[in-house]
């Protein structure tokens, strides 16, 4: 095709994004080109400022304007219990249904057929920031409260692997029962489901884990 | 949700795009987060120059780098045969499918709801394009080619009402039989498509629409 060159660069840029093929490429491409200038140089703004304008918070390794990031600097909220995420994006679907404690993002998931091992997530810096948490916690007096590590890696073949392995990490770490309480969320029906459409592994989880009524 | 601003911008610019809702405009912005800044940086760069360095052709208001376009500017292509586009995207289109003619690019449809007459529509230049060129190859001796006028508008309402009204005006207009042939593009059922799932509509311009064999 002999598409002028911007335009072509510009396709090539969406077609490179998640999920967008090249017909939706082209499509957007030439959506922009009807859509007013200055709305144009925003968008163009914003992808530039997205990286500089962001950090990784050297604690949790979410994304935030500011490190360390508003969630770990706030006093309010309960250091004792941490969600373990994949991704950023994950902080906030937590973060929309009111959890108060802190969390940990991995940037990814164990997946071997990617190449992705657990040194390529932020694993090591998990332990070490809970053997930290630790030892600064034994130095108050008085009894302490074990920390919670709430697994919430996505329940797919990769997110469960990588669940596994943090726990068995921790377990081989020898921490004491008052020290790391590690749990995972709830596997079971989503709200509203069917249990006639139920895949059968979602049916023995929510039997499984079943509570008292 | 308290995300962070450069993140929530993105967000919202990507939202602004046809086709791209709000779970996706985030899982798009969070998916550059881990892209190397090179390539945000071009992406934001494409963005920038897309309007900057193209230009509407004064002929065709087809889209290029040059004015006018490289395809109103080839010597090589028959004059005599223009397809009306509702866009751009369209051009390219007919391009891949190698027609060697020109082009003339409305840049929308009719659409009453949208508030959308002809006359935000690049109808009057076709129409002063067309007298124009007839007056031109008048002076030329010999006998003139008529011009065919190929309406290629979707085949949706909107599409259609648009190459009714061009045809409506061209014959208004009343040039001769020898100056402008208007023909619309064929609409009948699409190459590997089933008669039985076809809808009535199609079907009766397919059998309307037919050839000798």
């Amino acid at each position: 095709m002999n598409l002028p060159k911007p335009i072509l660069a510009l396709i090539n840029s969406f077609e490179r994004l998640p999920g967008i093929g090249p017909k939706t490429a082209q499509r957007l491409a030439f959506y922009l080109l009807r859509v007013p200038s200055e709305d144009i140089a925003e968008f163009s703004h914003n992808l530039a400022k997205l990286k500089s304008d962001t950090k990784l918070c050297s604690i949790c390794k979410n994304v935030d304007e500011v490190d360390p990031c508003n969630i770990c600097t706030n006093s309010l909220r309960d250091p004792t219990k941490i969600i373990v995420t994949s991704s950023p994006l994950d902080v906030y679907a937590f973060e929309k249904v009111g959890f108060k404690g802190k969390y940990h993002v991995l940037h990814g998931v164990i997946n071997p057929l990617d190449n992705i091992g657990p040194d390529e997530l932020y694993i090591n810096e998990l332990i070490k920031r809970l053997t930290d948490q630790i030892a600064d916690s034994a130095d108050v007096k008085g009894q302490t409260v074990p920390i919670e590590l709430i697994l919430a890696t996505n329940t797919s073949m990769e997110g469960e692997a990588t669940a596994m392995y943090i726990a068995k990490v921790i377990k081989d770490r020898g921490y004491k029962e008052d020290e790391i309480r590690v749990t995972r969320i709830a596997r079971g029906l989503p709200v509203g489901g069917d249990i006639e459409y139920a895949d059968d592994v979602t049916l023995s989880r929510a039997l499984e884990g079943r509570l008292k009524f």
